[in-house]
């Protein structure tokens, strides 16, 4: 199939084409660039949510009953779900993946769950390609999941226009550490397991802590909801809230401010890959010698860094 | 107090001209630049290793111990602690910390917290150039601890000589699959609180895994080793296998190929760091216009990313 038939037939929401476009995302030659920068172009209509929370939250679980409601909404739903990977199994522990079996028998749920531990190059791009390709092939919302650890997933899940969330009461202290990296991106907090007799002490803490930051975007009170999805509880508020926090990025113009913010991050994250790229390309080329010198620690790391890059204007028309 | 004074009380080991160099790290100005120069060419002399695990896998315990035992053997330790910050607090959040309480009033040992959220730059430059000064202010081993999750995190403890990964038995299926992700860099494998019933069939996954997967370095049998901080159990085998570990890539000049290794992600993660600064720098110059058209999906993020590192020749020699 040649490059235009296969845009052409993401755009007619065409599943296989929709996963093999998915699957030379993750590739990235030069020719998959070009198709992605396509895809990037006919982009932006759909409502991108990010949805992260630390392991344990039950943030998978909340994910599936989200996904259920929006397609009673009427609406579709595309998913992209960040894994960590294991190089054993040479792929995703499918974990999450089990518990999303119920969606996948609908036309209007596509789920992509995406590998990290890449040799070369981060996740974000890919990610962040894969939402334009669901967004493109006319899903209505785009549902990103990552786990809410490492700056890679916290920035994939900033690429949202509306990120949720998601915390569990009861928590070890080394996973409630963890979580508070995640906590100043919030537009919505989710809190799962209400059922829980702590559940209410979490939600407290959650406003507490709104209480002293700073919010999120101007003039839009971050709520924090009370969830449980195995019960159906708060699913509901929780798509109010999301859709509510479309409609106020919309009429407080604080959606460009975001639109900025995100092309930033892409372009510094596609400048990232291309740097990693060229570095490697040149192993034993004229990093080589920059290289030995470091590893003799006659040249420290960000003078060759310097050096590096310096040469990139010149290297680019090379290559 | 000037630059070369500085240096010259690190490497005297003066508690607070190593904290303050530390700071300097952290900040990055072009001054301090050339003082991690100075100090990474003095570097070189201290055995680093990177303990790693995820949330409640013990690893906080299992430092101090291990710090507690690599001290009876009469060597200095520098521990450098990467973690999660909150936004909310200001700085990271001291819950390991605490444990460590018991090892600050020891001059021979030294603990600096890195708390992980600056807005630019990753954190990898900054613990590594740490490690560095702890290495020149003449302790004898440092030690990274770092949570086993996010790429940076990962690259940051594989920087190490001897990477020690630490797995508790009976953690959840989601933190499980977070922890997959690391266990290909260990070098030794800790299985914590060997006191409870299930933690020898975590040492028979461990080793199961091992026999399928790929191994460290050459000839290098990675053991995994039973341990329970609390009954100081097994961290003598620890240190002694850390030791062994060290002599194995003297000999077999496997060594080598790790400092190759470690230099080049250092070089890299310099380079992402400097690409970082200089877009940010030209926010409102040159990447403005880039930034508009990305924005407006124009121009896709690969070729704003090509066009903007394409100019790096010309920029840098102007900055």
């Amino acid at each position: 199939m040649n490059s235009e038939n296969l845009i052409e037939d993401v755009v007619a929401g065409k599943p296989r084409a929709i996963a093999r476009m998915m699957s030379r995302a993750e590739t990235g030659t030069p020719e998959d660039y070009a198709l992605m920068a396509e895809i990037f172009r006919r982009a932006g209509r759909a409502h991108v949510v990010g949805i992260t929370g630390v392991p344990g939250s039950g943030k998978s679980t909340l994910v599936r009953s989200l996904t259920l409601e929006i397609r009673k909404s009427g609406r579709t739903v595309g998913i992209v779900a960040v894994d960590p990977s294991s190089p054993f199994s040479g792929g995703s522990i499918l974990g999450d993946r089990v518990r999303m079996n119920d969606l996948t028998g609908d036309d209007g749920v596509f789920i992509r769950s995406m590998a990290t531990g890449g040799a070369l190059g981060g996740l974000a791009r890919p990610a962040l390609d894969t939402v334009d390709i669901l967004d493109v092939a006319g899903f209505d919302v785009v549902l990103i999941e990552t786990v809410g650890v490492g700056q890679d997933e916290v920035d994939i899940v900033s690429a949202a226009h509306t990120v949720v969330v998601v915390s569990a009461p009861g928590l070890g202290d080394d996973i409630q550490a963890i979580k508070a990296g995640v906590l100043e991106i919030a537009d919505i907090h989710a809190v799962s397991k209400c059922d829980r007799d702590d559940a209410a002490k979490t939600v407290a803490d959650l406003q507490g802590m709104l209480s002293l930051g700073r919010g999120g975007a101007k003039g839009w009170k971050t709520p924090v909801l009370s969830t449980s999805a195995e019960r159906g509880q708060g699913i509901e508020e929780l798509l109010s809230a999301i859709d509510s926090h479309l409609g106020h990025l919309g009429d407080s113009g604080e959606m460009d401010m975001r639109k900025r913010r995100i092309a930033e991050m892409r372009i510094l994250k596609s400048a990232e890959d291309v740097v990693r790229e060229r570095l490697h390309a040149q192993r034993d080329g004229r990093f080589a010698e920059l290289l030995d010198q470091a590893m003799s620690r006659q040249l420290d790391p960000h003078s060759a860094a310097l050096r590096l890059l310096d040469g990139f204007g010149e290297n680019g028309k090379k290559d």
